[in-house]
């Protein structure tokens, strides 16, 4: 074994990233080593190489970056008894306490004391990480490795379509970047009636269909309420499930929605914003689910349900792939907006 | 206008149906007026022509049989709104009263003045048939007969596919009459991670395979719990819907529904039985759902959209034609266990 | 019979309201006559009052105001059954179509076609009142006045703190009109392990405390973030239950929401207004309900069951009584702040 | 620190219990040790103590028996970090693994790897226990030692009468036992309109009243169908909490179940025996809760909510009290039957 290696770092404050070697880690009792196979970047990877006001207050460089993360364990420690040595695993990026009042009753997701990889703690930008061994998700041996460094990413996907009711219902999308594609398909393969989509990327507009939105629209330059309107009998939709952080998007996607629509709700805003309480919640007698995550565990088995069922097929998503060296070529292409999920491997 | 009209009668106690002449009915001032375009025989019927224990004891002669109806809206009442007239509608065979507590609380499935179509009052193996407005579903004009005749028995399939999450889970469906049948299809259309099916007839075990059963077994002659064990990872499966109303296979669902697996129980049993309460259900933290026809109306909403969305595929279900005056025949043919659904046009 | 009655209407466009003598109505074939016993004044009568905006957008006089009524059943429509002449009912104010998408699924509370005595129709601050029959909700005979004219009003407190699960939560109810103030009984006759109030005025601050709440603070000049943070060992409130309407109060609320907290929203803003929807809604995986009227008619059962089990008392919430002829006086003294409810007869 | 205990075991196949001096345990890594204060009889213990053939199947001697158990931190195993030494504990008696799929999406009261002190592991009738630092929850200081040793089982009753909506709801309970007379309280504590109890032991259907139940009957002796018919209209009761075990009572429960009405199933039978599908599940549309053990976490949070806000008061719960040598009479008062819960204290 050796005792260093590559690894992809923020080592001070400031934008960017940098090639670098650094310690292979040891796993505590409770962590496995896992020798990265691939990993993907993220919107959040994108605010830390940038630099933005909510990286500079969380990151504390030096840092090994990256949370979106396959590969195989190549080590366990003392008190670790799953999963296997030589397994393939995927990654969940949210190390969680086991022992705050949410992780206490299910709701790990919340747990107080979070620890993000690539963000609070060393992440997998590099050739080995060491993560608790629960986070460590064992894979099909044959897993594509495209399919298995997005289930950490596929998980919000799932988290949101599965916090309403889709069966038979009129579904609108509102943001197309990966998870909002993913999001789709999972619309779709959970028995919607229809999944209308909006962007404001022609290339993402694209994608869209490719992925199954029956409808996929320019949310700026096309008529998106008299579309909508039009396609659902003047009713508007019954769900909305809100991938942009766009306030106008989210004004859009209210606008449609039907008395007693449900919305879930994953994007992030720039901040606060003007919110037609009234008319969009209150008088609609709407019901709103912030979206945080994915649920631990719950999510990722159901992620693995439709992955292996065949009712979700990923293989679309994985649009360009880069060496781990070439980050900064994967960081632009990711920017570009002109792509699905960037992948690299070490 | 005639005032004449052919029909299918239960003219006196005892077995069999006869045709007959009866007056066209008049619709009364909340009732449309429907010219029969076809009609489908569903297991109650069966009861009914055979005159069993159950029919002997609620039926009262004479009755125009016959509850699985669609067609066109001739007359309307003089307080009906809607439908149009001329509109091609499918019927609810359930007419409830808006009044009891159940039906205002949104649960008329259960209102405790249900009236059936063709048990209760006359039904539609007629030319025409005379309905509360309410029951009258409009349908898309150019929607094929032997998909609108199927639409209140496909409720039923609805009614107990969605009284259960089956997103990612797997699924066994015990009993594969129509009902069971158009149940399979549903439970893959809404997400399930797999769907397991039995039945004692091999005709209709071929049939499960065609509407996505990944797995089709004889309950008796194959050995189901080895099957669907091996097919889980010894974990059997999370969801029972049980269709089949036989204790044997109620016993064989619950021994493979894992601990806090839910199930949907449609299938009619002959009579009390055995039922092993600790394993089955207390120990297994099981929650359970008795399903009793459709929800008015929201089963048809659900049903609508599974089915323009093309989720769900019925065009396989009607598998036999049969003019009204070859009743016997149908009927022959529908007891026979080698049918889908058996469909008769006046 | 006599053909004319007292009643109190909105003659023309304007401020106030007036006395006058109009024609009694008649019942169409499903409505009843009712003698008014009691009438009680609610916010958006003090809109009407005022002639604020929205009620100029919306009121087309003249028109019989008044949609917090009880009384007598006088006369059926031809087509009525049930309730029986004679008996003593409160109203529903909304007057719903049965026949719509919303209606037809078991929700009414949000019908398209929703008519609201004293707003849309004319309502009960008269002699007599015709409404449809299934808007009259039978009252035991002896039920004092002072409780059967709040059952209207009482429904949105029911239906507010029955949106969440409450058993063993802590609970915040921002705003302590009448609304407020019974949401605050029915929280804790439910369950809750705590419930903590703000409003603005001493009055109602001291009324909440009257009607159960364990803390009750004025939302400016208390520091309530500190005061519930330390009732609640730091952690916040499981529940938020918004019945101001006031920004500021909605901010507080979803300020001191843990994560995975839910809340209720009856009160309606003067507007949009900028709202922290990352840290309120999305990081916090919050869940939202707007609320909306009363179901109908699931919440008058359960209002019924917390009226009648004694779990609820609402005999301190009627604070004053007038004649109908002094609804000028009436109207002061509820827009005061200082009352609860106040409560007219003819 | 000592070396021996005293401890109350089961030392050799067979029926009884002995006193005997065995060896102090030393905490796991991740135990805690625990200086007991009191224990209680449940009724799994009666069924050790008569060595039935339940526990004969189950129970490996020798073994120190008890679960029910509260007392004092006094030693950390060196991965534990809470609770605090010294700090006053009642125990939950599931060990559950926190890896199986079940404990990875909270639902650890179906662990398939349990193992229940004083069933599969050495328990708390003795001077000391060890146990997981999970499974020992922290109390005030000054909870009365007859409310700490309850919770466990009191875990029992908050489970099953949370596992339904009781909100405004006419519930019968059937059987009262401790966990079905607290069930009672808690019933009445989160809002239903009405509790109906049956039992067959007259001391118990006194008890029954003392804690709530508007309606105490003999099961047997008094005629229960027309009491409770009388007592609702005629309507039968929303909800069953089932706790007796006996397949007659469960008839009997099930015969006044309304349509749609639930049932919350904790009762253990004899065995398998005849139950009427039909009309107790199918045609009534009814839903069933199996019930086991207490939601790990959840319940107990749900507990020490309704204790500490005084909404449940179990202190009539503990009636008889015994020094641990005692543990011979301790057993014969709790199956006679004429007791509440009886506590016994080292």
């Amino acid at each position: 074994m050796p005792k260093a290696m590559k690894a992809v770092i923020k080592a001070q404050p400031g934008p960017g990233l940098e090639a670098s070697e650094v310690a292979i880690p040891s796993p505590a009792p409770d962590e496995v080593l896992v020798k990265v196979r691939a990993v993907s970047i993220c919107g959040t990877d994108l605010h830390i190489y940038k630099w933005d006001p909510w990286a500079a207050g969380r990151v504390k460089p030096p840092l090994v970056a990256g949370h979106e993360v396959c590969g195989d364990v190549v080590e366990r420690g003392s008190a670790v008894t799953t999963p296997e040595i030589g397994g393939f695993v995927s990654l969940e990026s949210h190390v969680i306490c086991n022992t705050c009042s949410y992780c206490r009753t299910g709701q790990g997701h919340i747990c107080e004391n979070t620890k993000l990889i690539g963000v609070d703690r060393d992440g997998g930008y590099a050739e080995y990480i060491a993560i608790p061994a629960q986070n460590a998700w064992p894979n099909p041996p044959d897993l594509p490795l495209e399919i298995a460094v997005l289930q950490e990413n596929f998980g919000n996907a799932v988290h949101t379509a599965f916090a309403v009711d889709l069966r038979a219902k009129k579904v609108l999308v509102t943001g197309c970047g990966p998870a909002g594609l993913m999001t789709i398909a999972v619309a779709r393969a959970i028995g919607s009636r229809a999944v209308y989509a909006t962007d404001i990327s022609p290339y993402r507009i694209d994608f869209a269909k490719r992925m199954g939105a029956d409808l996929a629209m320019h949310a700026v330059d096309d008529p998106v309420l008299e579309l909508v309107r039009e396609a659902t009998d003047g009713e508007g939709v019954d769900v909305l499930l809100e991938m942009s952080g766009a306030p106008a998007a989210i004004d859009q996607g209210f606008t449609l929605l039907k008395p007693s629509g449900e919305a879930a709700l994953l994007g992030v805003t720039p901040g606060s914003f003007e919110f037609d309480w009234n008319n969009h919640v209150v008088f609609k007698a709407a019901k709103l689910h912030g979206i945080s995550g994915r649920k631990l565990w719950q999510t990722w088995y159901q992620a693995r349900g439709l992955i292996r069922s065949g009712a979700v097929d990923l293989s679309p998503m994985v649009t360009h792939r880069f060496k781990l060296d070439e980050f900064d070529l994967a960081f632009e292409t990711m920017a570009s907006g002109e792509s699905g999920k960037v992948m690299m491997t070490p």
